[in-house]
């Protein structure tokens, strides 16, 4: 039993990554929805959201089947452990790219014709954060790690350079307000993204180093 | 061995009472200097957010304790891991105490002297959401979880009621428009906070019936 073990780990690892690349193209869809006012594309976001989370489900099955029936002990169950608690920071990003995708939907009824700003640069940010975090799980590689939490003050500054750009537009545009704001909401989702990709940054730095740096700041 | 194993699961659950009641207070403590304009008691939230942090920490390493040292299955095994996905909620709940604190310190220099709406009933809610679910996690009390989830309704409903009436307020008066959102972001905070208990609840659901609930919504 003990031997297949390494076997489960490995599958586990697949899941995790096949999780984290759809919630990558879920986010990617949702912006590139923005962009381009694509009622339809927003739709299917939000309908394939349903798959990440059956995915969720599936892995936290595995996980609990994996400590269960193998007893994995020190670096096996620190990653088993870091796997259950990634799985459910990769479903609520699915929640997040649903989110921004429900934004689309209104937003494509509104009257503002011109966006005010411009998000792919900063969802291109959050998307290759995500990425980072789990290759960096998958190779136990701390430096990715650290890399990812030094780009979520990045995607930060980012958000609030976007909330000023909008707040200055709702002063002068203030007829505008509620669709502003469900614009200005779409930053937040993002941002929410960067910080979830963080904490799994910081699980990783965990499972391998055994040191704990999500309540230390960045230097 | 075996028979240590009860004593730490109660270990846990005491740890993970008492980081909820922790975040309990903030939460009371966040809405009361919010209402008073009481930066000196924000400043104690802001604070204080590093003994859940701290917490957290060490619940974490009981839970890899128990799972390394007593190999639990079954029920045992359940428990501790709705432990440690609930502890990781726990402490997002407390920086959500701490962002709504943050943005008291902000509103107190603001020239909104008086509030456009009253945070306390939306508050009490989820305050009561994360207590309730906490004491279904303990108590293995399903029929109380399910109470929790539909709650969550409730606090939706009631965020979206305060962000309307802050938008028709900015539309009024676009001149508060900056310090009008920071009063609008305590309803998400809030709403989040909500979110978090509804997951717990969820959690302990699938922990007592092994029935995945958390991707059905409540009829």
């Amino acid at each position: 039993m003990a031997k297949q073990l390494p076997r489960q780990i490995d599958g586990l690892k697949q899941k995790i990554l096949f999780v984290g690349t759809l919630v990558e193209e879920a986010i990617a869809k949702a912006i590139s929805a923005l962009n381009n006012r694509d009622r339809n594309l927003a739709n299917l976001v939000i309908e394939e959201d349903a798959e990440i989370d059956r995915m969720e489900v599936e892995v936290e099955e595995e996980c609990l089947k994996v400590l269960a029936l193998y007893q994995p002990v020190a670096a096996d169950l620190r990653f088993v452990v870091a796997v259950l608690k990634i799985n459910n920071d990769l479903e609520r990003m699915g929640d997040l790219a649903k989110n921004i995708a429900k934004r689309v939907v209104f937003l494509a009824d509104c009257e503002l014709y011109d966006l005010p700003v411009d998000y792919r640069p900063m969802a291109a940010r959050a998307k290759s954060m995500v990425k980072d975090s789990l290759d960096a799980l998958v190779n136990s590689d701390t430096a990715l790690a650290q890399k990812v939490r030094e780009s979520d003050d990045d995607v930060n500054a980012q958000r609030r350079l976007i909330e000023e750009r909008i707040e200055k537009q709702i002063a002068k545009d203030p007829v505008q307000t509620e669709g502003l704001l469900r614009l200005s909401s779409v930053a937040r989702h993002l941002e929410r993204i960067g910080d979830l990709a963080t904490n799994i940054a910081e699980d990783v730095i965990y499972m391998v180093d055994g040191e704990i740096v999500r309540h230390h700041h960045v230097e």
